[in-house]
């Protein structure tokens, strides 16, 4: 029996050689393993006193009797106001998280928090494609325009009887107005953002496939781009971006944003503020921001921030042209803050990588002309096809030379590239939540990521759109993928955190820098995490 | 451009090779390459003309208006009557399918002809614990008994208020008079009928986790066991259970038998049938059906059977040396019946592997010491723990020399593990509508199948429980695995049911005659896929 233990005990290691915490790969601390006990222990208790709770015998969300069934790593939009409760959540929202490399910027603020922000801007006005009645408001869609220059409304209320569809009342008297029988103001408000955000009846009946929820998904952009994209709100919006990614101990960021809008409106309405705009107003809040924590004496908590620029994979090869030479231009002005280009939407439903390889080798061959370095971050294999065109773009992400890869969602599948990943260290930027919410994956147990970390392909925790699946920061990806495995414990967490950092755009003096300072506050983390919760 | 494309062929090639369908690893005769292609084009066709149909906007199961989300692989128990209508599904139905390798005997009749076989037994009776009501028929299970020797019932009907609880009635009688506010005769068959299956609301609503699906799936077991373990309905069982498996085009099966149960009731009502008796019952209908077969001219249609010896994960260490000495000495007497070893139960909630490490290895011993070769045939792995003590039974399962794993569902976490299968020759059986239903996976695209396939790990597609979940024979788990990806063709299902035989515990002359008569059939049955659905 002896003889028999010592070979599984060998065989269990030579399965978890390849991975980020594998045994005895590296000594551990005695707060590191310490805490690592702490936070098991934990996690156990809760996984019974939290999530193993009886529920009901019908699956129901009506508020009043919602009884889901529930287990750890469960759906997360229905496991979200439980997940806040939890001690362990209280543990990860404190863990230092390192950088958070894979958010599109438009869909990373709180949708309550942009809405207050529209509110401030009294220019900013709403219409809807007809008025607003209880039997409508769920399919209604709220349209915006800062400074419209026609079709002025004089009713103050989208559901006025003489309200006439299509024109255009201020924003916040149509809330102040909001009728009563609709909910007043407070209706008014659940109504916005029932349309910036993705809700369980949604994602888990009405629309429970990829290509449902991809639907809703992006009608969310279609209302908030004219919000963000008027440069009053977008510069507040960037701040707090950087603001409350800081409160939840991301110290660095690389923002995709969404180049395909050639122009965003300026203060008088006008839309003229071109990508030169977008970028300086970036440059410019990322350093009043850094002026701000270097006041409160808290630089070290924020290393940064920079672009990573993006267009829709729906544009033409010939389209795509200009856009890189669009992105060119911005790295010639902007060097130290385009640090990545790569290609976003549904990769199910548009052009695959394969259809604009010509436009990105020429793409290449510029750079080196020029003497810049754009690296491509591709979005890939975002999908449940099994060799479909979505699931083919891996290998194209890969003979392109992307340096990381964007959700890899069925990276795991082709074990050639995998290998690939591995020998080159090519990570994936994986969005746990997101995936579940766009249901990739059911729940956090059914998620692929640990077979990527077991093959020894290198992971960084994302949280992709967070405003529109309410994971604000990186907390909550880090609970699910914590609660999903017993294999993994606070030490993995933290292999990941620095593996984000080490697998950012930033150049080797940067890294260095940023690496030192987390080490710092993951030393800290530790022996307050002991303080806090030993028994 | 050219140079780029042969690369990415170059690379696609590297990451498939290791497939059991590798590009270039054999030369495909021309019927093989020309029924595939039909078979994708019809696949692709109905991929949009039946699989893409809009659904309405609520999910709902009311049968009278449901309008599930529909996509090829969905969810099995909502998508049956739609898979029965494809031209794609006739076309696997009449696939020959080589060997059924997983499958537990007691589950693998149709409900439906089980009713009927009770029927047929005047000697069997039925009892509630509480008089059956419009209210409690949803709650309230079928308890059954042959030729009860003491309160027996003499009230007529379940649902008679002087009816007493626990009495026995005959099971015809019960079924006549079944009062018509509960049905009549079709809402008795429909209540035992439920006891006896999951149905969508269980697996998709209430019972929507792995943990509460099994409550169901357990309490099917303890409902149907005092049908099925009669011996003159065991006797029929068995025969249906080969019969019908002949008709989807199975030619060879291994049936897991439980033998916790040490008898099984007699035709007289007594509990005094061995396990001696339970294996000559499944010899001699096994031979009654060969012969039935023969005198059909059809002997090439049917192989044979053999048993799987199988007892419960929560018995004792101790108690587990009785049924192995209990299984030596049934492969002694019946050397060709007895074909391996297995451990079952739900093995998330259920004792591990490495709890019976020692009288395990002592079964090996013996075996050696008699003589014998009894293989383990463990099930292992089926949950989506990571890292939990189902999981960790994949390492126990290989150390102890398993020759196939059943189910396996999570050694794709396991790269050592799936490398160790992959040289060693250890199949899975995988059994995809299972694990769907049991919620392990939401869909078939979401199912771990193709990270096996491409990491080189042999596979046999298994039905587990068809009686249960609805998928009788093999052509619905072949459906659900063909139409989930777009790597797989009807060359790649032909080469799984090859290896359903290659891995089968056959002889090397039975295997040999084996695939023989397959690719006699094989070849049969490409000619007929072109004659009958080439364009």
């Amino acid at each position: 029996m002896e003889d028999y233990l010592e070979r599984r005990k060998q065989l269990i290691h030579e399965d978890r050689a390849r991975r980020v915490d594998a045994p005895g790969a590296r000594t551990l601390s005695e707060d590191e393993v310490h805490a690592d006990e702490i936070v098991r222990r934990i996690r156990a208790e809760e996984a019974i006193s939290v999530w193993a709770v009886n529920s009901g015998s019908v699956f129901d969300y009506d508020p009043a009797k919602t009884t889901p069934n529930v287990f750890p790593g469960m759906e997360f939009l229905t496991a979200r106001e439980t997940i806040i409760k939890t001690r362990l959540f209280e543990i990860i929202s404190k863990m230092p998280k390192g950088g958070l490399l894979h958010a599109h910027l438009d869909a990373t603020v709180n949708a309550r928090h942009l809405l207050k922000l529209a509110l401030e801007q009294p220019v900013m006005h709403v219409s809807v494609s007809s008025a607003l009645t209880s039997d409508n408001i769920g399919d209604v869609l709220p349209k915006f325009k800062p400074v419209p220059k026609e079709n002025v409304s004089d009713v103050g209320s989208l559901s006025d009887l003489s309200y006439h569809p299509g024109d255009w009342i201020p924003f916040r008297a149509a809330r102040d107005n909001f009728s009563e029988s609709l909910g007043g103001p407070e209706g008014f408000d659940k109504w916005v953002i029932n349309a910036l955000m993705i809700n369980p009846i949604e994602a888990y009946q009405t629309h429970n496939t990829t290509q449902k929820i991809w639907a809703k998904f992006t009608s969310v952009f279609t209302v908030s781009t004219n919000l963000i994209r008027f440069s009053p709100i977008w510069t507040e919006y960037i701040r707090e971006f950087f603001l409350s990614s800081i409160e939840d101990g991301i110290s660095y960021s690389e923002a995709r944003i969404n180049f395909w809008y050639r122009y965003m409106v300026g203060p008088n309405g006008e839309e003229n503020i071109d990508h030169r705009g977008f970028v300086m107003i970036f440059g410019r809040v990322l350093n009043e921001v850094k002026e701000e924590m270097k006041r409160q004496g808290r630089e070290d908590e924020f290393i940064g921030s920079k672009i990573i620029y993006c267009t829709l994979r729906f544009i033409s090869p010939e389209e795509l042209e200009w856009y890189c030479e669009d992105c060119l231009a911005l790295k010639q002005e902007f060097p130290h803050l385009i640090a990545g280009f790569d290609l976003v939407g549904h990769e199910d439903s548009l052009r695959p990588l394969i259809d604009y390889i010509v436009p990105l080798m020429r793409f290449v061959e510029r750079q080196k002309e020029l003497g810049l370095d754009i690296p491509f971050i591709f979005h890939a294999g975002e999908t449940l096809g099994d060799g479909t065109a979505a699931d083919m773009n891996l290998y194209d992400a890969i003979l392109l030379g992307t340096k990381r890869i964007g959700h890899g969602f069925s990276l795991v599948k082709h074990p050639k590239l995998m290998e690939i990943c591995r020998e080159k260290g090519i990570p994936v930027e994986v969005c746990p939540i997101s995936n579940e919410i766009l249901r990739l994956t059911s729940s956090m147990p059914m998620h692929p990521l640990p077979i990527l970390m077991n093959q020894g392909v290198r992971v960084a925790l994302c949280s992709d759109d967070p405003a529109i699946f309410g994971n604000m920061g990186l907390s909550f990806d880090y609970y699910q993928v914590l609660v999903a495995s017993e294999v993994s414990g606070l030490t993995t967490m933290g292999e990941i955190a620095r593996d984000s950092i080490r697998f950012a755009r930033l150049d080797a003096e940067e890294k260095e820098r940023a690496l030192a300072l987390f080490e710092k506050r993951w030393a800290k983390f530790l022996q307050d995490v002991i303080r806090d919760y030993a028994q």
